[in-house]
């Protein structure tokens, strides 16, 4: 079972602009640090400044950061917005079902029930809860640059 | 979010054996049935038998049975024997994961509430209760096969 990459891209890049709410960050930074493709996160941004939780600010030293506090975005929230679906065997898809068991099978109901319970958890916790503790004792948050997927 | 289409195969596998306890079901039965391939479905069938859920009966007339009641599989534990793994996102992969965050990240700690809470739901649930009802009000269950896909 796996959220898709999409998810897992649009959770990065929001605790990494929530991380760095210092300053402009480039997604050619999120692309080099997390090697992965910039024009995948380019589609992942575009959504992000889509459902206003991203703002881009153009220009030479132009870039993006969160355009709400971190504790006001939800991650049940943002897990529904950017799964395409939660279709956990193929009789949630209507049209591709093709199992004669569907109308009385009870399959289907526990599937729902289970990811609803899954969503129920994720519903507690905002992107600020994801951070590290700022308290004393923490250690910083050290973000490290890798080598670059050209 | 989705579970592999090995377990979708799998649970209907069991479903279907378990409707049809009178008499012994092929292969190709279930694989005319779901409009699925009878090579992915061999392996279903082996890993089933490998985990002692399902027996073959050899022969011109032979064919699969169920080898434990349905009250006695459990769907959490089957979900967990069949999902190859429950990395939600590419930080639950020390290979893969190139996140400078990990080591503080409150994320993953979060995906795995997650993820146990979905288990939670399917752990109190058994093979026979995902089967329709059999008391007299119930409607019969109808299996009508649907043309092959050669």
């Amino acid at each position: 079972m796996r959220l898709t990459s999409f998810t897992d891209y649009t959770l990065r890049t929001l605790l990494y602009l929530a991380a760095n709410r210092d300053r402009l960050v480039t997604i050619q930074d999120i692309a080099d640090l997390h090697v992965i493709s910039k024009n995948h996160l380019m589609k992942v941004v575009y959504q992000l400044g889509l459902s206003g939780l991203v703002e881009t600010v153009r220009g030479r030293n132009g870039g993006l950061r969160l355009a709400k506090e971190p504790k006001e975005i939800n991650i049940g929230a943002l897990v529904r917005s950017t799964e395409t679906d939660f279709f956990m065997a193929e009789c949630f898809d209507r049209e591709a079902d093709t199992c004669p068991l569907t109308p009385n099978c009870k399959l289907k109901h526990t599937l729902n029930d289970a990811t609803r319970a899954f969503l129920a958890v994720l519903d507690q916790q905002t992107l600020e809860d994801m951070l590290p503790a700022t308290g004393p004792e923490s250690k910083p948050v050290r973000i490290m640059r890798m080598s670059a997927k050209k």
